[in-house]
C-alpha cells in the first residue's frame, strides 16, 4: 500500500498540505524502546530549518498520541499527529484548474480524479515531516543496538537568482552488524534504493563506487579481504549479495533542482490550453539542506524494519 | 518477503545453482492471456546468449506446470520448473570453507548460519533465469495493453585479458499511459529502482536526466508542457510524484564488473586464513549483453503489478 | 501486522485505553466516496448505546482529520481521531502487578513483556470504536456498490444478578454480486471467520447452515439451483469455492460471556500468587446488543477490502 | 494473495487437478531443520487414505526440489511437486459448459471468465496434498520447539447408501509456549479460524468452548487462575487476547457433507437451463478421515509463521 512504509516496522503517513493535520502511525516498534523526546524534536527542526524562505512557519510540533506509557514503547502502534495551522488555502485559488509543469498535479489527476490543489494536497513535501517523526522513532530502536547513521550534502551548486538547484547527498550507516538483509528481491540495497528514491525530487541512486563501478575492471572492483573480515576498500557500500558484510553501507542520492521556482511558469489545463501563471508565496531555492535528515529518516525505517524482524 | 517479487502480480522464484532444479510461480496473472511459447523461449534464449564462454550449456528449457489451460491463463498460479542437467559440483570442492572476495559467500553463512557452496548455491546469478521465465509471462499480460518495454546496453567498456567489466543498461517502456504508479513510498520509480537493485551486480539506478539533474537549475530541468499533455524534454523520466505521466519511462541502471576473474584470488576462511585459489571453470568476462533481458523482465515484473490491480 | 486489517481497503487503529487518544487510518478508499457524517455517528451512537451502565460516558466524537476534499474522498489516507476525555486511571492501581482471569493481562505481559495495565490498555474493548469508524467508511463505499449489511442478536439469555452473560449475532450481506472472494487460502469465509474471531470475546463462527451441516447428508445438505441462477436452499451461506455466489452471504458468531464480572475475582501476580480483588468500576452484563454494529463493521472492512481491489 | 497461506513462514500452492503437476513453494523456513521424509510421507499416506474408493490412486509422490542441502533447510525456498499422473480427463466432457450444485463451477466462472472444468480444476480437493506436504515442513519446524499437534474426529454420523456425509474434527495443540499471537487483527484464534475455513467444505469453527460458550454465565465461563499459571478449566481454548496463555490450544472445525454423490444431480448451463447428470467416477462418500491431517497441516502453518517470525 502506497502510504505504508516496511514490513515489519511499518510508518503509515496521511494528511493533505491544507487539510486538518497530517500525520502517522508506526506499527511494530518492539517494546521497551525508551522515547528521546529531544531527539525528535531536534530532527523536526532539522527538517524545518532552512526552511526560513517558505511562507509557512509552523512550529511543526508532533503529539505522541498512543503506544507509550511512562516514555517507554508499549509494542502497540505509536500515532502521532501534525496540526497544519497556518494554512493559507486562497494563494492556491489560481491552481485549482490548473497543472504546473514538473509538479504531480497532472498525474494526481490521471490517477484519482480528483485532487486536492492547496499547496500540493497529498503531494506536498509537507508529508515529509510525518517521515521525520517516524525516521525519529527507528533512530530511538536501532541506537538500542548501536547502529548510527548520518547523512549530508556532497555536492550542491550554488542557485542563481529567481532560479533553483538540486545536488546529491550522501549517507553512512555506521555499526551494523554482518548479515542483515535479504538475498533476491528484498537486498538491502534494493530497499534502501526504494526508500530513496521514494523521497520526493530524487532522481538517482548509487552505492558505493556507484556509476564509477561500471568504469571499473573487476580486479580493481572487488573488495579484498582483511584478515578480521573487514575488506581494504568498500567499492561494493557494504553489501554483498543483498546482505551487509559489516562495514559500513555507503550510498548517494541524487536530487533535482525544486521544480517551483520565482518566474513565470506555464501551466496546462483540462482542455490543453496553456496559460501563465506567477508562483504566489515563496520557495526554496534548494532543499538540499533540509534534505539530509530526510534521507536519515528514509535509511532509518528502512534498517529499523530488517532489525524488527528479529526482534518483535 | 525475499523470494517474492510484487504485490499483485507476483513472482515466487526458488532453487539452488546445483540442486535439483530453479523455477518460479506466478500468481495474479489475470485470466485469459494468451501464452507466447515463442517469446518465452526467446527471452530464454537472450539471457544465455554470450553465456558461450562458461562451463554451463544448459539449454534451459521452462516446463510450464499449471495456471494455463488451452494455452490461455487461467487466473490461477502459473508454477514453471527450469532442471539443473549438468551440475558439475566437484569444481567446487575447494570452496567448501572459503568465501571469494565480492561473492555473497561471506554475508549468506552470516544470515543463515549455512549456504550451498556449489555454485553461488541460491546467490547464483543462475536465479536470474527464473526471472526472465516470469518477466516473459509478465510481458505477454503488459502487451495486451500495448505497453512495450526495450533495453539495450548502453554503455560497457571492452575487458582486458584475464580481466572483467561492467557497465551501464538503459531502457525505455513505451506506451504505459498516464495515472500509473503510486504517490508517497510505492512511486512507481521507487519501485523501479528496487526491481534494477535487485539484480545482481547492479549497483547505481537513475531515471530520466539523474544525476546529471543534480547539476542542472529548475529552470532548466522542468519539462514544459505542449497542449496535447506530452512535455518538450523528458527529463524527469516519464514520472511525476510517482505516477506515470504518458511519456516514456526512461531509466538507466549501473552494474559493477564480474568479480569472479581469471586471476589468483584471495579468499577468507571461517578463522580469518587468507588463501589463495585459482577460480576453476570459465566465466564471462563481461555480462552486460544477457544483463538486457534481465532488466526488461524486471522492469515488466513490475509493471505488470501494477497493472494486475486494475484487471485481476 | 496485527493493528491492520485488509489488503487493499485497509484500517490500521492505534491507542490505549487511558492514553492520549484512540484512531485510526483507511489507506485504499477509493476517490470519490461521498462521505456521509450521519452514518458515521449513528454507528458510533449505536456502538456506544447499551453502554450506559458502564463508568464511561466519552461521546465518541471522531475527527476526520486528511483524505477528505469537499466531502467526499481524495483516494489518499483517511485518518481519524477519538479523543479519550475521561480516563480515570486511578480505578487501576490495584491491577499494576495483577493479571485478571479471563483477561489478556497476562498473555501481553507474555507477548511484549509490559503492558498499559489501565483499564485494560491496547486489550480494551475500546479499541472497536475505531472499528465501527473505520467500518463506516467501509459502508460507504460498499453503498456506493449497492451492498448492504445488517447484524443482530440472534440469542442471548438474559444475565443473572452479579453475572454475565454472551450470546450470538447473526449477519446477513444482501446485494453482493457473484464473483466476489478468492479461492484457496482467502476464501471470502476464510475472511470473514478471521475478521469475526477478531472481535474481543467471539469464539465461535459459522456459515449458512455451520455445525448443524455437520449433521446433514449430502443430498440435504447441496443447493440445488433455480434457472435463474438463485438456489433453493442457502446451506452453504452464499459462498462456494470461497467465492459469493449472488446469494445473500449469511453467518453467525458466537461471543462469550463478558469476563469482568461484579463478584470477588482471584488473579495473580507475577510470583503466582493468588489474590482476590473486587473489580471497580461498573461494565455491561451483556455486551452483545453493542457489538452488532461491530461485526457489521468487521464484515464491512472485509467486503471493502475485496471490492477496492477491483476499484482502486 | 489467495494461493499464499502466512507472512513469514508461507506455503504458496499451485496446480489443477488435471494439469501436469500440483506442488507448492515453502518461503521463511529457518535454516538447520533436519528434514524427515518419512514423516512427509506419513502425512501424505494419511491424506491418502480413505481414499481407496475414489477413481484416483495416485501414489502423491513429493519430490523436494530446493531449498534442502544435505538433508538440512538452507533458508532458502523450498519448493516441491506432486505429478499428477494419471489424470483421465474424458470422464469430465460432459461437465465442460455444466456448473454443478455446491462445487465452485459457477463462481469460478463468475469470479475468472474461464475454468479448467476437468477434475474440479483448481477447486479440486487435490488441492490439498499440497497443504499437508507444506505443512509437513512446517511440522518438522515446530517439532524443533517441542510443538505437537494432533487432530482426530470427533463426531461423524455414518453415510447412507449413495448419500454423503461431513462431521466434525477436533485439533488440540501441545506444548505452545505463552505468548505467541498477535493482539487485535491478527489473533492466534483468528488465523486458525481463516486457516481452518480455507479447507474445502470448512463450514464452522469454534475455540475451547465454544457456541456453549455462548450460553455461559461469565462466572461458569472465565477459567480461574491455578498458582503455577495454567488454569483450572480452558474454556477460552487457550488463547486471550489473541494471545497464547500457554495451556492447550484446542479448537473444533466442521464441515460439510461431500456434495458429489452418487445420485443423479441437477446442473445448470450458462443460459440457466437445468439438467440432470450422473456424476462419473466414484467419490468418498465421507472425507473426515483424510481431512484430519489437512486439518493438522494448516494448524501447522498457522503456528509456524507465527514462530518463524522470531526466528527468521
Amino acid at each position: 500500500m502506497s502510504n505504508t512504509f516496511g514490513t515489519h516496522f511499518r510508518l503509515t503517513t496521511f494528511g493533505e498540505s491544507h487539510g486538518a493535520a497530517i500525520g502517522g502511525v508506526v506499527d511494530g516498534c518492539p517494546a521497551g524502546i525508551v522515547i528521546d523526546r529531544q531527539l525528535l524534536s531536534d530532527d523536526m527542526a532539522r527538517r524545518h530549518a532552512g526552511n526560513a524562505a517558505t511562507s509557512r512557519r509552523e512550529p511543526d510540533e508532533v503529539e505522541l498520541l498512543s503506544g507509550i506509557y511512562e516514555e517507554t514503547t508499549l509494542g502497540t502502534p505509536i500515532a502521532f499527529l501534525i496540526r497544519n495551522s497556518q494554512a493559507r488555502s486562497d494563494d492556491y485559488d489560481q491552481l485549482k484548474e490548473l497543472c504546473r509543469p514538473g509538479h504531480a498535479d497532472y498525474t494526481y489527476l490521471q490517477r484519482y480524479g480528483r485532487r486536492d490543489h492547496r499547496g500540493g494536497g497529498r503531494a506536498s513535501a509537507r508529508e515529509t515531516a510525518a517521515r521525520v517523526a517516524g525516521g525519529a522513532l527507528a533512530k530511538m530502536m536501532l541506537r538500542s543496538s548501536g547502529i548510527s547513521i548520518q547523512a549530508q550534502v556532497a555536492e550542491s551548486p550554488a542557485p542563481a537568482d529567481h532560479d533553483s538547484s538540486g545536488g546529491i547527498i550522501t549517507c553512512t550507516i555506521d555499526h551494523l552488524p554482518a548479515g542483515i538483509g535479504d538475498p533476491i528481491f528484498d537486498k538491502l540495497n534494493a530497499r534502501l534504493a526504494a526508500a530513496m528514491m521514494s523521497i520526493p525530487s530524487a532522481i538517482g541512486f548509487e552505492m558505493g563506487a556507484g556509476f564509477e563501478a561500471a568504469r571499473m575492471s573487476g580486479s580493481q572492483y572487488r573488495d579484498a579481504w582483511n584478515s578480521d573480515f573487514t575488506t581494504r576498500t568498500n567499492h561494493c557500500g557494504g553489501i554483498q549479495g543483498g546482505i551487509s558484510n559489516g562495514m559500513p553501507v555507503v550510498f548517494r542520492t541524487a536530487f533535482h533542482p525544486v521544480v517551483t521556482i520565482d518566474q513565470p511558469t506555464e501551466c496546462i489545463d483540462a482542455n490543453g490550453n496553456l496559460k501563465t501563471i506567477t508562483p504566489g508565496g515563496r520557495h526554496d531555492q534548494c532543499h538540499l539542506p533540509r534534505t539530509v535528515v530526510i534521507v536519515e529518516a528514509m535509511a532509518a525505517l528502512t534498517l529499523a524494519d530488517f532489525m524488527a524482524r528479529t526482534n518483535p
